[in-house]
This record gives structure tokens, C-alpha cells and sequence, in this order.
């Protein structure tokens, strides 16, 4: 059983952007969030984005689960209100949901939440959740630590009154958080893909790092995408800047909480990956469609297809691959538990992460 | 002959901070430059700072020369005008003279510029670099590619109009400039030393990647410290993201020009270093004494003795170590040559860099 963790809708047909766009425009122009509904999709156009890319992929790369949310940079929360971005968010959600129950085996839904620069998630975001997890089986969210799309104007993840409202709303539905920022309109990190991805990954970790955040929610659970941005390659650094600082080991503060997925493009990234974050804390993943869509020349292989450095790493075994390509999802992620393809799985024996579902399970 | 590339007098006596902080208070209260002589600093205090802090840890690791800058997160640009930082400035880099005069066989300074927030970097930076590298033997300067600590609202590296004219003086003087953001007043980014230096470095990466920089400066040097961000444990993902968008291999865009310098505090990240970027770009530093100061209880070293990792790694040879400990620093830092240190040395034949005085010197 393999389980990719984060997957993103990116070929959705052209009316989708084209919707969000007179979103942006007529709220740049008016203030006001547009007034029309979102345009249809047909079910057909739904598999011809699919089929011949996520699920060809997924075939062809023996991937049989993809957790699967809204395109990341489309998320766009630094481009209007949040009364355009709920339109936006629910129109995104419906349609993962759909692409997902097209595909009941092969794919399970993540939601986009519709936040906004400058406002604290709140209702909005908290019935955006409820409909998705509570209605629609939905099992994890995606949180973006900037809304202001590369400005970081609003407080870190550490700010209790901003931010520990969502965090009661997750730790109650019993779903993980994919910090993943979306596009960025501060030119200095662009294309965000390459800069300001790794950026929000690399922040968000220090902001759990040096806070309390855990401590308040021991049972919160945040994936850090992107192989977790600069954090394994600098494991040193943390483990001895925490230690400087006084605060507890990375493995007290922060590991009982926060995942790294293996959207690490070469083999070099993936061993070191392996090698310096333990196997509880991993989670498989490769971000496709998306970021990287090329064959690499070196190896005649797509450089995103992460399943093969993990087959081949030097650092892993078949108790560790077992942990990371499905057993921590089914820890971190237990609303995938009741998931029809799930059904024979069982959780590792083996640094199986906790939380409140465990006794049940087990 | 072992040249580290990246220290900074972190170690100055009170009364140093001290001004800095009334010049910030003044600047903040009135909105003018502090009317006041910075405080004397006497050869006492200098050596105090100096012999049982970086010159004992240099000669307990066997590193003959550092390349030696003021603080890094004291430079402070988003704190005060250009006036103020202009003085602060001349100021610091004066006592970074002044020890490198005092132990002239172990350090060679390098300078901070009087960079300020929403000021594009002309004539007051232009002095400077003239005054430390044309009368004071100055070999290289740290530029802050966001000074406004955190905030990212200056232009980015590319940016014609803003940087170049900057570019063209350090071409014209012959020095690298480390690419080194100082301290953060957005709190998504602090402590910076653990988040935004290494964001600070990945921008800049990627800034230079997507961009011309090189192609309009093809002897422009820049070192990315921290052992280059995220960017070498994310190689793949930027050969794919160049790949897609079009732009010549990493190796033609920024190879020429860009270096990574070693302040990867543990083994497993060296060895990623050492694998996949060349050696050629590659150049020997710890930051001693700076970001991480404490003992790896996992080792029983210091986390920052960088020296050991590069010497233990499976990724590297003799020829390559000889780059990185002193071959690369004296092809990338020209003025280091006539320092009285480096009389001997001989540049490395393999993967030499390419720089203006190469007919001269060989």
C-alpha cells in the first residue's frame, strides 16, 4: 500500500482559473466579492485532467492512494476577501471532492481553507471545515502560515489569539494540518514554487520549534511539505540552535507533532532525508502534478517521482519504507482509516505516532 | 593552509551594542542620526574579545586564516536611516580592521555596508567599500539583500535600477560579496539564525537563478552562506524548476559565479554539500563564534567545527578539500592573494573559478 500524501487538483479545465480571475479583478476594481456563480464542470472534463496525468502517474509509479487537494498556488488568499476566497475555497473543495469520488480507490480529499490577509481564520474557515470533514470525508487541510502571499504581515502560528481557534477546530475534527503557503506577490520569492514554498516550510518549523504551540496541542498535527524546506539538511542547526536557546530536543518539542513529506526531487535529498529525520516523522509524498514536471537527464526518470530515491535510499529498510509510504499517513491522517481502501492496512508496530484515535484502532 | 570564509566579531565589548542602541533610539524618538562619537574601543578589549573566543577556537581546529566581518545580525539596516548606518558602519568595520591589524597572519577583514531599508545602495555604500577596500586592505563585503530585516520590501537581487550600480562598483574593486541578511523585527522569521538567514539565502538563489544577474556580470561573485539555504538538499527540484522554465543548467546560469559556503552544522549535511555541488563552488566556513555555540551531545564536538565534517565526509578527496579549505577562497576572494598568509599558496588546477586577475596570477 502506498499512500501520496500531497497531491494538488492542477489540471483543472480552464474555467476554473478563469473564474478566479474575474474573482481578483472585480475585487481589485469594485471591493466588493463577484457576483456569479461558479461556472460548471462537466464530470468529463473532471477525468480528462485527471486521467492522463495524477492517475497515469500513479499507475505508472504503483501509487495507490493520493490525499488530494485544491492546486496550492491557486489557493490565492493574498488576492481577495475572504467572502470571495469562501466562494473560491467551496468551489475547490467541491471539485476535489468530486474529482475523488470519481475515483473513490484512488484518491481522498484535502481542503483549501478560505482565509484572508489581515483576518484571523474564524467562522468562515470553521464551516468551510465542518462541511468538507464533518459532511464530505474529507480527512486534512491545508493551512497557509502567509496569507499575505509573501509579505508574512500577519502574526507567526504561535499567536494564540489568531491562530489556536483553528488549531481547537482541527484537534476536534481530528485532522491534519499541510502548512503550505500559496503564490507569492512579493517578487523577492518568486516563482514561489522554487522560493517561497521552502520559505513558509523552514519558517513554520521554527515558529513550532520556538513556541509553546505543541505543548498547548499535544494532539495538533502539522505536515510540513516539501521535505520539510531547509529544516533535515540543517538538522544540526536546529538541534543545537534549541539547545542554545534551552529549549527541550527536537525530538521532545516538535516530533510528536510535525511530519515531513518526501517532496525531494534527488536522490542525494531523499537520503539525507532518511538518514537525519526519523522514519515516524515521514511521510510519502510527491507533490505531482506540480512543481517539478520534467524528466531528469541525469537519471531519464520524472523528477518527481519520489518513490523510486525512497526504494533505492541507502538510508532506509523495509520496516522504515512500510512507516512512510502508508503506515504514519494512517497515523497522522485517521480519518483515512474508514477509507474503503484502507480497510486491510495496519498501522506500524514501529515508531507509530500517536493520537486520540489509538486506542480504538489498535 | 585552511582559509574560513565567514566570521564575524561577535565578540565586542559592551559598550559597541551600546551605541548602536542609542543610535536606534534617538532614530526612532526624532527621526535623526545620533549626534555622538562612537565609544572607544581599546586594543585590551579587541584581544579580550578575540583570543579566548574565535583565535582559540581557530587554533583547536586547525584554521589558519579567517575572512573576518562585523556581526551579522548587528548590522541592523532595518533599524535606522542610511545616515545612521553609514556611522555604525564605518564603525564596526574599523574594529574589524583594528583586530585583523592586531592578529594580521589570522584574519582579513571583510565589511558591512551602510545599507538602509527603502534606500537604494549608492554613494554612502560606495564610500565605504572604497575607504575599507581600497585604503584598508578589505578583501570582500556582506550584502544584505533585505534590509529591511524581514520585511522583504526592497527590490530583489535582480533589480536593474537598485543593484546594479552596486554590482558594477564590486566588479570594478574586484570582491565577492557574501549574499547575509541580518536580524529579523517580523516576527514570522526569528530567531533569525534559524529561519530568516537561511530564507534570506534561499532567495537570493533563486533570485539569481531566474534572473540575468550573471549574464550581465559574468565576474560578479556572490557566496550564499549557510551552506546555500535549502537550495543543495532541494539540487533536483532546481535543475526540474530551471528545466520547466526554460533557463540554461545550473551549471551555465549561476556556477560561474555563485559559491556555497560550509556552515552546515552535522555530518549528513556536509556530505550532501559535497555531493552534489561542485567542489569549485564550495568554500570553507564555520560562522565561529555565531549562530550555534554549544556541544552535539550526539558527537562530543562542537556543532559548528565544520572542519571535521569535511574531513570525515564520504563525499569528498584531497583535491577536493584542498579547494574547499583554501584553492576556491583565493580564486573567489583575489585580494586574499597578496595577504602575507596566503604567499604560498597555490590556486588548485581542477575546477579553478574564473575571475579577472586569473592571467595575472597564474
Amino acid at each position: 500500500m502506498i499512500i501520496d500524501v500531497h497531491g494538488h487538483f492542477t489540471t483543472t479545465p480552464p474555467q476554473v482559473a478563469g473564474f478566479r480571475k474575474r474573482q481578483v479583478e472585480t475585487f481589485a476594481r469594485t471591493g466588493l466579492a463577484l457576483d456569479e456563480p461558479p461556472p460548471r464542470v462537466t464530470d468529463e472534463e473532471i477525468r480528462a485532467g485527471i486521467e492522463p496525468n495524477q492517475l497515469r502517474k500513479m499507475n505508472e509509479r504503483g501509487v495507490d492512494l493520493t490525499i488530494f487537494s485544491p492546486r496550492a498556488i491557486g489557493m490565492d488568499h493574498h488576492n481577495a476577501d475572504e467572502a470571495s476566497n469562501a466562494v473560491w475555497a467551496r468551489y475547490c473543495n467541491d471539485l476535489v471532492a468530486r474529482a475523488c469520488g470519481l475515483y473513490p480507490d484512488r484518491f481522498v480529499p484535502a481542503c483549501q481553507l478560505p482565509q484572508a490577509a489581515g483576518v484571523p481564520p474564524r467562522d468562515r474557515v470553521f464551516e468551510e471545515l465542518d462541511r468538507c470533514v464533518g459532511e464530505r470525508g474529507f480527512v486534512a487541510a491545508n493551512l497557509n502560515p502567509d496569507p499575505s502571499g509573501g509579505h508574512w504581515s500577519d502574526p507567526p502560528l504561535w499567536d494564540r489569539q489568531w491562530w489556536y481557534p483553528l488549531y481547537e477546530k482541527l484537534v476536534a475534527l481530528d485532522i491534519p494540518a499541510m502548512i503550505h503557503v500559496s503564490g507569492s506577490c512579493n517578487p523577492n520569492f518568486n516563482p514561489a514554487v522554487a522560493s517561497h514554498y521552502l520559505n513558509g516550510d523552514t519558517a513554520a518549523f521554527v515558529q513550532c520549534m520556538t513556541s509553546d504551540l505543541f505543548k498547548d496541542f499535544p494532539t495538533l498535527r502539522f505536515v510540513i511539505p516539501h521535505g520539510g524546506g531547509a529544516v533535515p539538511y540543517h538538522w544540526g542547526r536546529y538541534r543545537g540552535i534549541a539547545q542554545d536557546m534551552g529549549l527541550p530536543p527536537l525530538e521532545e518539542s516538535v516530533l510528536k507533532n510535525l511530519y515531513f513529506d518526501t517532496c525531494v526531487y534527488h536522490q542525494p535529498g531523499i537520503d539525507l532525508l532518511l538518514e537525519v529525520v526519523p522514519a515516524a516523522n515521514i511521510l510519502f509524498a510527491s507533490e505531482t502534478v506540480g512543481a517539478v514536471q520534467g524528466v531528469d537527464p541525469q537519471t531519464g526518470q520524472a523528477f518527481d517521482d519520489t518513490r523510486r530515491y525512497i526504494d533505492a535510499s541507502r538510508s532506509g529498510n523495509a520496516t522504515s519504507r512500510e512507516q512512510i509510504f502508508s503506515g504514519n499517513a494512517l497515523g497522522v491522517y485517521p480519518r483515512l482509516r474508514s477509507h474503503p481502501a484502507c480497510a486491510g492496512c495496519e498501522l506500524p508496530s514501529v515508531g507509530r505516532p500517536h493520537h486520540p484515535l489509538d486506542g480504538a484502532a489498535s
